[in-house]
């Protein structure tokens, strides 16, 4: 069977990371293979890049350069993950792919969206999300959610509101555009979440999830 | 006065250093402002890169990824060192810049021309250097003090001399297409060398460097 590469997007504290743990466990519950995996990082190189993006508050770096140093990490997890997991014809399930860096550097940041789509042609060699689902919440919804997680925030965390504010829109717009962008409603319980990405599934990819464990 | 961006190119052990030193000793003597600097680095954020590039020889980095990260560090190495001096109407000196990238990731690892040419205009915002000065010697590797202990290469050395002839070759090729970039003879004396880069930066640059130590 041909591979399938779902992505999840969402502003921190949208559910991303529960709502692909559930997937996961469905698959693994209904035999189907499949690897998790997110953005930046899943291999040494990726995690090291990461760090210098993530960790250091203290480096200044402007839209483009972050957009450069998630594209090299990008290019490293596209090639030693996710190309190797959908050649076995499995499922790949990522917290975050391209589209984090068109909303949140381009749409949020300003870097120009030529810009944006020259540099990540480069460091994903035209590999597209067969979907991506976005967890859509108030601002304020994620914010909380992550407090309550004890969550720390990190140098792109610590961004305004007004910023968040602006991936959100980001975020909507650009699935207003685009067939191969969903955006769910990501509030109320982590079932009902659930049910809606479910629903999504099957709508989008008739009988490819069904199993054991599928639908609901 | 309008600034002026001269980038110093070639391999490890052409001189680039020494030469780049001593230009600037004579524009320190001449009373032009200049500042010197090198790629990757300049910034702590830069030698962070940098230190995730040549650091760590055991993460894994393909050429793009390598392309990727050294284009992370340009940019911000442009934004704030060189843009800045060559916007107080200075001279900057700079060992490698984005010739650098065509020549070792494009020409002898094989990472296509547009793909660099893409991510190098993201990192540049289109900053050329008002001339490449590329130091060009022969690729000798030990070659000649091996052979006198009768050695012969092994594995890693072959290679090392193989890539090392296809940088020389890339730089004489992209030269030879390009204007903006000088081959000059990096072999001889220091002092014939300099002779040389000042011969060429009068033609280039007629009366530009005149000054109490210009010409020789």
């Amino acid at each position: 069977m041909k591979g399938c590469f779902l992505v999840f997007e969402g502003p921190e504290g949208a559910g991303k990371s529960l709502q692909i743990a559930r997937l996961a466990a469905r698959l693994s519950a209904s035999g189907v293979p499949h690897t998790v995996t997110r953005e930046p990082g899943g291999t040494a190189a990726a995690e090291a890049i990461r760090s210098v993006l993530l960790d250091r508050p203290e480096l200044h770096l402007d839209g483009v350069a972050e957009v450069l140093l998630f594209s090299a990490s990008r290019r490293v997890h596209v090639d030693e993950v996710i190309r190797p997991v959908l050649g076995r014809g499995e499922v790949v399930l990522s917290d975050r792919f391209e589209l984090s860096t068109r909303v949140y550097q381009g749409w949020a940041r300003g870097v120009p969206p030529e810009t944006i789509e020259q540099v990540t042609r480069a460091a994903t060699g035209g590999l597209v999300p067969d979907l991506y689902i976005v967890l859509d919440v108030p601002v304020m919804v994620g914010t909380d959610r992550r407090e309550a997680h004890g969550g720390r925030p990190d140098r792109i965390e610590r961004e305004a509101e007004v910023f968040m504010e602006r991936v959100r829109e980001g975020y909507r717009e650009l699935a207003a555009g685009e067939d191969g962008i969903a955006i769910l409603d990501g509030s109320g319980t982590p079932d009902e979440v659930e049910a809606r990405i479910l629903a999504l599934l099957e709508e989008r990819f008739p009988g490819r999830f069904r199993g054991a464990n599928f639908p609901l």
